[in-house]
C-alpha cells in the first residue's frame, strides 16, 4: 500500500525582470517564479510534483505554507487519496487554523493548489496517463466526485453536473481524436508588453502571424496615445494577409462571432491588469474602439465582480467584452461572475486556484452558463498546466474547442522534462507521454541553476552585484 | 528627522485550545494568536506596535511576511509618512511581486494591516493621542487623504466623502463628550460558543445580563434541534427582566426597530461561520425563525456577496437579517456587499483589513449606504483595536452609536498595557492615554511567556507532552 511519506519544496526564481518580458501596468518588474513541491512515496520510482507561480519575492513564503498544508496528507494511502479526489480536496483545505488565513485566498490558497496539483499528478502517474487523459477518461460520477463542490451548489447541483456530463459522453472519443489531429487554439501575449517598444511590437507580431497564431493580446492602461499607436500598428500587421503563413487555414467564422475579427479572421484583445477604478475603465476602454479588442481584460480589482458587470454593460454597445480570472482566487468569485453576467470569457488560472479539484468546478460552472473558458498562462509552468485543462474541458465538459483560446507566451519552458509545444497552425499539440503526469517536473539541473538564492545564477549574480 | 530603522516581529500564540473557547461550527480549535510587530524609529522612545490576528497554525508565515512587508519603511521619514497616510498606504500595498500573492488578500494583505496599524499606532502616539482622537480630531480632508481609496470610487468619491464628512463636523465635539461618558454599545459572545453546555451557556447569559448587556450572539449550524434548544434557552433568560441589572436603562426603543428586540429591549443573534451553501442557508435558518435572531451572521462563504444578497432576500420575510465581514478581505468587498444590498450589519475586523487607512475606507462607505458598522472583535486584541474604529465611526463618519454595537468577548485583555474596558452599564469605555495609541502594546512579560515555540508557557506545555 502506497503512501505519502513526506514532502520537499523548491524556491526557484528565473530572473525576467532583466530583459522586460512580462511587464504590464501593474506589474513593472517580475522575477517568474515557482514555488515548487515534490510529494515523495514509498515507493521509490514514484513521486509527485506540483507548483504554483509567483513573481518573485514572497515566493519563499508560499514554500514554507505548502510544508505547512502537504503536512496534513503525510501517511495517507494514495489510493484512499485517489478514491475520491473532491474530499481529499476538502481535507486538504480543512485545517481550521490554516484556513483562517485565507479563507480559500492569498498565499495559503495557492499554496494549497500546488499541493493539490502534485497529488493529481501522482495519480496520473500511478495510472500511466498525462492528467488530461486520466480525467476525460473518468465517468461524469467520477469527475463530479473529484470537483470542489462546496459554495456553489446554487449555481450548479452534482446532480446537474453529472447530467451535463452524460450528454457529452457519446462525443469523446472523436472530440479526443480531433484535438489530437489538430492541437487546441492558442493565442499570444508575447508580441505586447509594455516593455517593448514600437519596432519590438512589430517583428514579434509578424512573427506571431507567420507562426500560424490567430489571437493577439497587448497590454494597455498607461497612456491612451500609446495604446492606441501600439494597437494601430498590431492591428494593421494581423489584418494584412500578407504576413500569413503559407497553407494558412483560417477559423471556421462561426466561432469568431462577436470577436471583433478583422478580415484575415484575426482577434485582438488588451489587457490593463487591474490598474482602473470602475468609471475610469469605462472612459480608458471606450477610447480604444477603434482598434476592435475583442475583449479589456481586467480592467479593475478582481475581487469587483459588480465593478466588471458593471464595465461589461457599459462597454456592450461599442463591441467590447469583458475577461478576467487570472486572479480570481476561487471558485466563488467565478460563481459570481456568471451569476451575474460580468464576463464574456473565463480566464481560470492553473495555480491561482487550488488545484485541478478547484479547476473542475470552474469548468462545470462555465459549462453550465455557456461561457467559454481561455485559461491564463505564461509566467513560468503555466502553459505546461493549462494544456491538460483544456483538453479536460473540451473532451469531457464543454465539448466544444474553436470558441475557445488557449493563452501561450513562449518562456521558460525549456526548464521542464515535458515541455508544452505549438504546432505550424499555432495550436498547442496534445502531451501524450505515459509518464508525464501533470507535465510540471523540472530538469534538476534548472532547479540547482535558478533556485533561490543560493542556485549557481543567484550565486554568481550576487557576487557580481557585491562587486559592483 | 526621525525615521524607522527596523521592524521586530514576535509569533506570540495563547493556548485557548484547551477550553473550548472560540469554538464554532467551522473553527473547531483555536489557539488565539498575535502575528505582533514592532516598529523601531531613530528615537529610541518612539515605537509602534501592530499586530494582526490568527487562530495559531500559520502565525509564522505571517510572522515572516510582516518582515518582507516592512522591509519597504525601513529609512523613511515618519513625517513624510504621516502627511499623507492615504499616499503611505498605497506605497506599502505597491510591491508588483508581494502584491501577486494577493492581490489585496490572505496573509499578505493581513501581514499589511499589521505594519500599517503599527504607523497608524506610532502617528497616534507622535501626537500623543489615542488613535481615535487622532483620526477624530482630523479635518474632512486629512480623513479621505488618509484612506485607502483606489477601487472603491463607483461607491464613494473623495468629494462626496468630504462633503458627508463637512456635515457631520458640527457635532464631533458634542458626541466626543456624550460617549465619554455612557461609553460606546457592546454585546457579548462568550456565552454562546458550540463548545459549552446548556448549563454553562445559561450561567454565561444570566451574568451577562447582570453585567448590564443588551445583544447577546450565540454560535449555530451544526444541528437545528440542538441551536433551537440552545437559542430558547438564553432566549428565556434575556427576556427575563429578573436578571435585570439594578438601575438599568434601556436602550432607546428606536434603536431597535427591526432587530427583534424582546420585551425588555434585548436583542439576540446567531453567527454560522461560513457553514452553510446558499440554499442550505435559507432552508436552515427559517427554521430559527421562533428565537428571533436580528440576524444570522456569515452563513456561506464570505468572498460569496451574490450569495448573502440571496439569503437576505429569502429571509427577509422571515424578519432575520444578514451580517458579515469578519472575513471580508478588503474594502471592495465591503463595496460590493453594499451595492448589492446583502447585508444589515457591516462587520468590519480591524486585523483582516489591512489596517486603519482600509477601514476607513469601508466606514466612509457603509456611512454614505446608511448601513451601521457593528466591528467583529474577541480572539486576541481585536477589543483593544476596535473600539477605536468605532469610535472614530460615531464622532467623525456616521455620527450615530445607538443604532450599532460592538463586540466583545472577555479573554486575553490582561496581556495588553492598556486594555480594553466596559462599565456598568454594558459598554465600552473610551480609550483616554495620552501614550497609548493604538492600545495593542503588550506586557513583555506576556510575551516572554507565550511567543512560540520557546516562550516559557510553550517549553514547558511541550516537555510535559514529550513526558506523557
Amino acid at each position: 500500500m502506497t503512501t505519502i511519506t513526506g514532502c520537499e519544496t523548491r524556491d526557484v526564481r528565473f530572473p525576467t525582470s532583466l530583459t522586460g518580458d512580462g511587464t504590464d501596468a501593474m506589474n513593472t518588474e517580475c522575477d517568474y517564479s515557482s514555488a515548487y513541491v515534490i510529494l515523495q512515496t514509498s515507493d521509490p520510482n514514484l513521486t509527485g510534483q506540483g507548483m504554483t507561480f509567483t513573481i518573485g519575492r514572497g515566493n519563499d513564503i508560499v514554500c514554507i505554507a505548502i510544508k505547512e498544508v502537504a503536512k496534513r496528507l503525510v501517511g495517507k494511502k494514495l489510493e484512499d487519496l485517489f478514491a475520491n479526489m473532491g474530499k481529499t480536496w476538502d481535507y486538504m483545505l480543512a485545517d481550521p487554523q490554516l484556513r483562517w488565513l485565507g479563507p480559500e485566498k492569498g498565499v495559503i490558497h495557492i499554496a494549497s493548489g500546488a499541493v493539490n496539483n502534485a497529488v493529481w499528478d501522482l495519480y496520473a502517474k500511478s495510472r500511466k496517463k498525462p492528467l488530461w487523459k486520466l480525467v476525460s477518461d473518468m465517468s461524469p460520477e467520477e469527475i463530479v466526485n473529484s470537483t470542489a463542490f462546496r459554495y456553489i451548489s446554487d449555481a450548479i447541483t452534482r446532480e446537474e453536473a453529472v447530467a451535463m456530463l452524460k450528454s457529452r459522453e457519446a462525443g469523446k472519443a472523436e472530440r479526443e481524436a480531433k484535438v489530437r489531429q489538430l492541437g487546441y487554439p492558442a493565442y499570444v501575449t508575447s508580441a505586447g508588453w509594455l516593455g517593448y517598444d514600437d519596432e519590438k511590437v512589430a517583428r514579434l507580431t509578424k512573427e506571431a502571424v507567420t507562426a500560424g497564431f490567430n489571437h493577439f493580446k497587448m497590454k494597455v492602461g498607461q497612456n491612451v496615445q500609446d495604446d492606441l499607436r501600439r494597437g494601430r500598428i498590431i492591428r494593421s500587421i494581423i489584418d494584412d494577409p500578407q504576413y500569413l503563413p503559407p497553407g494558412h487555414v483560417p477559423r471556421d467564422p462561426a466561432t469568431l462571432v462577436g470577436k471583433n475579427a478583422g478580415p484575415t479572421g484575426a482577434v485582438f484583445m488588451i489587457d490593463a491588469n487591474q490598474v482602473w477604478d470602475v468609471p475610469q475603465a469605462i472612459e480608458y476602454v471606450k477610447q480604444l474602439e477603434e482598434v476592435k479588442p475583442w475583449f479589456i481584460e481586467e480592467p479593475t480589482a478582481p475581487d469587483d465582480i459588480l465593478g466588471h458587470a458593471a464595465i461589461r454593460k457599459a462597454l456592450k454597445p461599442h463591441g467590447i467584452g469583458v475577461a478576467t480570472g487570472e486572479h480570481a482566487h476561487n471558485r466563488m468569485v467565478f460563481k459570481q461572475l456568471l451569476q451575474a453576467e460580468a464576463i464574456d470569457v473565463v480566464q481560470i488560472d492553473s495555480c491561482r486556484l487550488a488545484g485541478v479539484s478547484e479547476v473542475l468546478a470552474v469548468l462545470l460552472m462555465a459549462a453550465k452558463f455557456g461561457v467559454p473558458v481561455c485559461p491564463h498562462a505564461g509566467g513560468v509552468g503555466l502553459c505546461e498546466y493549462v494544456i491538460h485543462l483544456s483538453l479536460i474541458d473540451y473532451i469531457a465538459v464543454s465539448g466544444t474547442m474553436e470558441r475557445n483560446v488557449l493563452e501561450f507566451v513562449d518562456h521558460l519552458h525549456e526548464h521542464f522534462i515535458y515541455p508544452c509545444s505549438i504546432n505550424a497552425q499555432g495550436r498547442y499539440n496534445v502531451p501524450n507521454n505515459a509518464g508525464e503526469g501533470y507535465s510540471i517536473q523540472m530538469h534538476d539541473s534548472s532547479i540547482a541553476e535558478y533556485e533561490w538564492p543560493n542556485g549557481s545564477y543567484w550565486v554568481k549574480s550576487n557576487a557580481e552585484k557585491a562587486k559592483a
